[in-house]
């Protein structure tokens, strides 16, 4: 039995097709490009939340979707029928990879000992899927936040009892990575933070926060449990203000509770933009801390205040994405891309899910093509090289070198005019880097 | 004597260069598209003030440009040499539209009619020069925003002398427009708002506005120059708030003081932005209202507070700027791209000038050779014409003929089903669209 | 039975208690303040919504609250509970007006026909309580955005029988209106706007909202239901732009379709916030378009991009808000002060919903008294009419009373010099205006 | 001679004058309270920058300011006269202290020599007045971004000559740091961070600041100038990103440089809303870290996306500070409020430097005032006490111990049932918060 009427998607190549079409034009997974194939540059996982789970309903409206599996009444009937779906979904896209949240699987109990219970009964039957498929999981994860009793906070919860029962529900989500052989384990931490900064105790919070993370470090290795741990950045919704920012905040705590060694970042381009910045300055942050372990596929829409989850088709950020990549070598040490994407509540139909992955693939297959032709043509390194060229000799080695003090360089510019100073700087042509780009992506993909 | 170090931009076409060089890819002016001259499609301006005035500063630096005539320190002697540079400018580029305010071309006197004879020693090399080369202004404008005596507006001054001053330099303006041949005059009006609400009187300084757009129009026939009159909106900077905030604020004012028979919008995706809107949005608000005028050409960046005035680079918005040009056949009946965009002021040679207004012509010829084929194929009309299908006929027809009331709808409504009006909803498929779009730019500049 | 476990919240005046507790401190109904009863000025009303329907979710989270009519399970015992709980909470708290949706008061049946039987049960027993409280409906509305059958819009919905089907829905909603005695009818247009440009015919859309509003308003006097037909302008959430974004925006459409003669606007402070106004401009909007209808009372937080609905605290936005409401006399023909406002997801208590209450009637209280205050010592009349001094005569009372032309003016001001025009105009003190604000709100409240 | 036609500002109480007059109401600088005197509690220090040498110019317009000193056009003469007015200003206003940069004092000349030479010429002039009336500076720093040269930024310029100069320059400024006495030594990035990514190494920028900062510690060091060092985060405002976005990014970067223990921050309530954050947030992020330096007495517009540097008036955000700095005990080791502020352009009479500051002043003194009767009566210090009580104890004093695994508190909660869990958590009545702060303004200033 098919849940989902469409045919296998394959690479049908560029210039097959004008009008979207379940076929990908620039993904093409086996082919070796920049030294690798492409499917172990790009990793992609399906989020089994928004894929599966998700009914599609906004602040101000029910859910619209209409999923193969909307029959089952019974909530574990329909887990069930949904993991049959998941892997038809995986097979059919032609992906690796799939994450979850622990709650995405099965539904609670009343106990803990039900909801595991319920949870392991699904899991069984994924570990099963596995084995014949060879499907793997990017990350799984935790959700610590839907249920009222997160209403003030998981690891950062003023009540006692919340924290020892999010321990006790990330144990076993731990344990189920394990099962699965997640590569990665992914920390979002959408209630840690606060509402309103009268009531809170923003030391103690982090302080548990930070306890929290060692702990699940120490039951991952107590289990021999060996995915990267990986926290995720948002800056502010659901609560008025998340401790976990964005990457510059998040590695201030990491370096401040001794995590920087065991926890990297798992990066988004929308709760980027929710925070000021661009996806490819989180990128780049991370990069520069040594600190980038995954991505999430998706884009925001910038005139928009919240997250919107879209599935990424913005050509100008899956480029900036993968040169940063590229740039790194890889993702991450285990780093893939999870399609945190939804479709919009009007894409109410099966279909659209594969519409909505199809645009994102193709976009970051086309997005690592251009990257690989910028990078082999040194367009942007010749211009960085360039750039900095000051440095690689005389002062500058100097001054790199630590061989140069405040006296030093005072004697080396006191009688310097302003034209000499003036010249010593040049023009960046950002107008024209941003010209070759517009090129780089045209005639990359034509 | 050359002031451009660079030769005359020629059409070289696509695939020619990665690296932006001074040639068009996609520009070509004689080319006929769409049944129409690419030229006349787009009718690409200058702006004088940008691109000869503007000396690159910032709220925290000084000018970083440098420009061949620099070297006059008279201002008059400057201004004189300014427009050798500007026609030669313009020949270069390969455009035959500019555009000004009337400070930016000669310094203020003590008195108006002192300026006023400043003014006319410029205007009269310009109307030499365009005799010669057929150069035409799409607008031009006043400058009654940066003279300290207009620090609480012009038109909306508080104070009547204020009032008085820009009525009398809004004539001379109006003179030189008919002069200079002028297709369009523009109204900017960056110091008509507040500041503070406490100490304003909104109502009477809109009727203030409304009185001063009036009289202009009546003074503009009394001369017999038939310029489209245009306002523009910005939101907010630099006041606090400026009543044209966006294209329906200003339809509502020019409605409220029946201004919309003789006045049009002329729109700016920057300031789109600022409003909360997309560039694309307003051209279309505009349309709708059947009062688009004419356009700039700049962009902002969305994660930025302020007016950066970048030059357009960004296909998908010069795409969906065409989009809306194409679906009205035109840009406004004499509306033409004026460049409201500047270089970034790390981009402070002259031939920066040049980079900047390629990577903008060419975004837009690129832009409207996208939105072209789109039309061709009626790819979004058949979309569009099947969404609203239901309305052609039946109830629907009924409904927009008029002949149905609420108890007809009632009687037609009462007895339907959940699933059955279910039913009557599609999904918009907008992430298949969304990959339209990607392969329709892919596919149309290969 | 008592639903709440509270006794009847009553004044007992400022300076009684710092710890917020149950009772007004700066809100006495009866007072005579300014000329009416303070409860004349005011008219709260509570929100059938935010206070008896909201379960306190947002997008991450599941319900918090706690109600204590949650022990009924069958919707319409617990709607008919709502009731009982719902008229001893206004009379608890003191308020004379509530406001509701269609939705809000009972379960939607498959059919229409049903949900009107259903509604119909319900509204028997407001009617009656009516009789026996005096209780008024400041104004109902219908809820034409939750339902997936409106997933692309209700009036601007593409598909006919949608249309149809809002329409019968909102003919019932207006006998309803009638039945209660609703002195306003809202429309927020939740729905009524893009998620897409691209798939959208902007005009067919506003045509079709025209249509429908005209036929409501034409319904409403076929009825007799003589109530101030209100649109409700919001930007964005949940589409990507809604039609009625703001005041201006909302007063274009109006003028467009000549709706502005029978209908005005109910306003929200956090909707100004997210088009970037602040709650005073877009009143002050509505009054100078003679358009102001009634207000929402709550809060947003500018830095937060989503509706938060946050009972009203900050006293500078009440005294601002006031201000307003003093200078036109009152809210608007028939208007109050809606409670459009909900507790944090983290006050979850029954009580909670008092304390948002009093904190938001006791800050339009302060506010009220402040603004009065003001009016009563003419500070800001005074500024505002020195500040305008010279449009009442001479060249200002010549170019108000339009005879004069821009040659007059011009001959005025030809030879005024630099100074002179610097001596027209005068320094705005804003920071001395802020400081007389913070003297007013501190010492009118002592 | 006098240059500010102004009496000595006096405490005069309050209740005395509603409009605003030249007096304070809040700030009483010798008045005990909180253990301290006001004075010291605040230590007010004037920005030379914006009080003497801002024209109130914007990006739309020249600057309107009218200032004592005016008539002077030598800028050397105008430099020294701007130190009488300081003095003088400073005397009236009743401040004990001011800040300033390098080159706020006297103009450039064409190498650093000269321009050194001009400087020390003013420091002389300020040190003897310093002797006579005992004004401190809070703190001075250097100008790193004004002048063309530092267009790709000064620490963080690909151009070591720029690096070389910035040094040089650095290095007199702290020199004259230990002439004056400067207590902090300032460091803004205003120049550090990237226009664009495409051609930045960040990371070698990165390195390059932090041996900048570490050189400039160490020269502080040699010459014996003991100031706190402190970094001033603002994210975007020049450049497109500044490194030192906000706190914790700042934080982060120290701690990867190994710079906490010689740096602290300075923070400003505009910098903090421009990062998306609440000024209280950003001090509480430096307090939490034991990195809080000194403040800058400043507000912003949430609703404007640039720095407007508005003289502080808001009472919720001067008592939301000073809540902060009375649970610190103190601003910083050596911090104080700096007004990093200016009227607004409207403001442009002398007089209004005062006004601004007084407003600022006394918002700061009531905020003040609010905070430390808060205080006094453990009013949030009850709440957030009660909140964390669970850990204070049993399994919450287990965890915060380190006693307890995840498998230990996999016991604790394995079993127990939603209900429970719901039940550890509590209200927290944020409503009745809001309110009570309400009260406490209003009552603490009655």
């Amino acid at each position: 039995m098919a849940y989902w009427q469409v045919n296998k998607i394959k690479y049908i190549g560029p210039h097959q097709s004008l009008k979207s079409d379940l076929g990908f034009q620039y993904y093409n997974p086996e082919e070796i490009i920049g030294g690798k194939k492409m499917k172990d540059w790009l990793r992609f996982s399906v989020a089994y939340w928004h894929t599966f789970d998700q009914r599609l309903v906004d602040p101000f409206g029910d859910g619209t979707a209409i999923r193969p599996y909307d029959k089952y009444s019974d909530p574990m009937d329909q887990a069930l029928a949904k993991v049959d779906a998941a892997f038809e979904f995986y097979d059919k896209l032609g992906v690796n990879y799939f994450a979850f949240h622990d709650r995405d699987l099965a539904p609670e109990g009343d106990t803990l000992r039900e909801t595991n219970q319920n949870l392991d009964k699904i899991v069984d039957k994924i570990v099963e899927y596995q084995k014949t498929t060879g499907m793997k999981v990017l990350w799984n994860t935790s959700n610590l936040f839907n249920n009222p009793r997160f209403v003030a906070g998981a690891a950062t919860s003023p009540y006692a009892d919340i924290f020892a029962y999010s321990a006790a529900q990330l144990k076993h989500s731990l344990e189920i990575g394990k099962r699965v052989g997640a590569e990665n384990y992914v920390f979002w931490g959408g209630r840690e933070g606060y509402e309103s900064l009268w009531n809170t105790d923003m030391k103690r919070e982090q302080e548990h926060a930070a306890r929290f993370f060692q702990m699940a470090k120490d039951y991952a290795k107590e289990i021999g449990f060996q995915a990267q741990m990986l926290l995720e950045p948002k800056p502010k919704e659901p609560t008025t203000h998340q401790y976990d920012f964005d990457a510059a905040t998040t590695i201030a705590f990491m370096k401040e509770y001794n995590l920087d060694q065991d926890f990297k970042l798992n990066l988004e381009g929308n709760h980027a933009n929710l925070a000021g910045h661009s996806y490819q300055h989180e990128i780049r942050v991370a990069r520069t801390a040594g600190l980038l372990g995954s991505l999430d596929a998706n884009q925001g829409d910038k005139l928009i205040g919240w997250d919107i989850d879209e599935y990424p088709s913005n050509l100008y950020e899956t480029v900036a994405a993968m040169y940063e990549v590229v740039q790194e070598g890889q993702i991450g040490p285990h780093g893939g891309l999870n399609f945190d994407a939804k479709p919009r509540r009007s894409s109410f139909e099966p279909n659209d899910l594969f519409y909505g992955h199809i645009v994102g693939m193709d976009s970051f297959a086309a997005g690592l093509r251009v990257a690989l032709k910028m990078k082999a043509d040194h367009v942007l390194e010749d211009i960085i090289n360039e750039r900095y060229n000051s440095y690689n000799s005389g002062i500058g080695a100097q001054i790199e070198a630590g061989t140069v003090n405040f006296t030093d360089l005072e004697k080396y510019s006191l009688d310097k005019t302003q034209a000499q100073l003036r010249a010593a700087t040049h023009s960046d042509h950002l107008e024209q880097i941003k010209d070759t780009i517009n090129h780089y992506i045209i005639e990359t993909l034509s």
